[in-house]
């Protein structure tokens, strides 16, 4: 995996793609994204030097009061560090890098950081180079020349590939960049736009060709059906699930998506890869549908079952509830996904899926 | 409000005071903590020296890896900075205080930070707290003592009042402490334990005296039966809800009390204080019903409907589905809630709870 990325780490855990775009009518802005560990043994006095780099800004981050609401102050200049953040521009500002300690809450049962606290950080980072870069106009990062336009990001695509899941205490650094393939919606039609001129000029110094995930030739992902083998359905959003611009959230996508699968294989495995091809919205009102399908010719060759099958052991120890049948069936390790919302008696896609996934080496869930 | 406080800050947020105990049998556990927030204009100055004088530390954050196992180092002596998580130890070590800026995906569709962010950051505050004082002993704050006679910490109250909501963006400094009465459970048999000598020879250096609710006597919750005005029923955990101990986390609990709300409630107000009694535990493979009774005698004096109620309005836009009755509906401010579980044909009670919401002044949601 280590040649699949031109960056220097060391450790890599964490490589990230997402293209805003949604069907390829327009040029697509590709963000890339990677989490590298600090190890602290070996990192601590350049963190040192890096935090004392930091202290000579004072931060992009102000709060006004405007009667009773609270309003931030987003600058509208580039900015070089932010010392509440932990977080640094580097390249001259085409890249950014900030530390993140893995939370308490961000683990699971396994006790290594969720593949929600994963792409959460990494959303929250490509989020905050906008900030910094003085161009955001809004919370979601457009900037103030797709304010003046009406235009939104729409997300189309996005590769996650976890080399490995850092565990609670760690300490993470994460850098984002831009590509330099771009496109965007109108806020009022829902369709998609050319790049107005302003916009080009605004965001084009911040172009780089790197990427995260060297991609092979991309198969299109194919549209499952109902008789799919696992089927969540109505599936119904929360307040909570909803992000600022009030659509549901990505996180909630790929819960949806993760969920349908049985809890015995959740518990042994870990998500390696996972695609995202998304198609409609979703809004607070939808009634969603979750399908997902096994590569059935992707099972791995695992341990003779049968060897330890033998009438010495009693049947509940088989098949009881944490049974051996349970932990020794293989299953395959690639999964083809499907959201999709009811309207009108027929089912629109939101966002197709593919998910690889790995057997846990250490269980403790 | 300001007067319930005795906590230096010109402007709290949030207040939180969390007793580990079951039922009042042992002595009680009680952290501390609260949020303010951080005004850049003020004080960039002392937050450069604080920042400054972190990186007198290298921070306890080590990770090493053990086979293909991530292992963490958790510091074994006491650590007075962690310049990683942006933390200081403050007088002396009885009080931990860590800066934290309220990230994109931490925020609801109003913006402002939700209830379950701030709930979660004043778990990690104090978890970090016990982190850097050199006792942990594992991932619930258990010191090593506690790890060497099977205990474990129980929460049997928590209360949170909310001043303000913090916005996305805004820079907040979390104090936190711990109080002078505490209890623990026994992990195998899940009963109440006295606090061997051991125990409290670790912890007793860190106990001071300060709140910051100061509580007037309170009331305990009343139970409620199952003809309350609100009941969700059959809710169940799923994985993404359980925590290191395998436990359905607190932040869920909340979450399934106050989605039985009404959703238009919900978008016009804010909760302004919650305390929480907890009673049994809750596993991954129990289900849960959710009840929920307004104070009837707590609707708070509003605009008179009948004024705009004329008969130019037409029965649409007053009952519709963003209807003005429902904008103007006066509703209750206090509300009593229970989770149960069913098991064995009966209802356990999991935690009762008590809210307070105000009216939202701005509304964007």
């Amino acid at each position: 995996m280590a040649n699949s990325s031109t960056l220097p780490y060391s450790k890599l855990l964490v490589r990230c793609s997402v293209a805003y775009d949604k069907d390829g009518s327009g040029a697509v802005r590709r963000v890339n994204g990677a989490a590298a560990a600090v190890q602290v043994g070996e990192t601590a006095a350049s963190m040192k030097r890096s935090l004392a780099g930091r202290l000579m800004s004072a931060g992009p981050v102000v709060v006004e009061e405007e009667g009773s609401r609270r309003k931030n102050m987003i600058p509208r200049e580039k900015q070089t560090v932010d010392p509440f953040r932990q977080a640094v521009i580097v390249e001259g500002g085409v890249r950014y890098r900030q530390t993140v300690v893995v939370r308490s809450y961000e683990v699971g049962a396994d006790r290594t950081a969720t593949l929600e606290t994963l792409l959460s950080l990494l959303q929250e980072t490509a989020l905050n180079h906008v900030w910094m870069s003085g161009l955001l106009g809004d919370g979601f990062g457009a900037t103030h020349g797709m304010i003046r336009n009406n235009l939104i990001w729409v997300v189309s695509r996005m590769h996650v590939q976890v080399d490995h899941y850092p565990i609670w205490g760690e300490v993470l650094e994460i850098d984002t960049w831009v590509g330099s393939t771009w496109v965007m919606m109108n806020k009022a039609t829902r369709r998609l736009s050319k790049m107005p001129e302003e916009v080009r000029d605004e965001i084009s110094p911040w172009f780089i060709d790197r990427h995260a995930i060297e991609e092979e030739a991309t198969d299109k992902i194919i549209k499952l059906d109902r008789n799919a083998t696992y089927v969540d359905s109505d599936l119904k959003p929360k307040r909570s699930d909803l992000d600022m611009n009030h659509h549901v959230n990505n996180v909630k996508y790929v819960r949806w998506m993760l969920e349908t699968l049985p809890d015995q294989f959740l518990q042994q495995h870990h998500l390696s890869s996972i695609i995202l091809e998304y198609r409609k919205e979703c809004g607070s009102s939808d009634v969603v549908q979750s399908i997902c399908q096994p590569d059935e010719d992707t099972i791995m060759p695992g341990e003779n079952v049968s060897m330890v099958m033998g009438p010495s052991l009693s049947p509940e120890i088989i098949n009881g509830h944490h049974s051996l049948a349970g932990a020794l069936q293989q299953w395959p390790t690639k999964y083809t996904h499907l959201l999709q919302l009811k309207a009108n008696g027929k089912y629109d896609e939101i966002v197709r899926g593919r998910t690889t996934w790995k057997k846990k080496t250490y269980q403790k869930s």
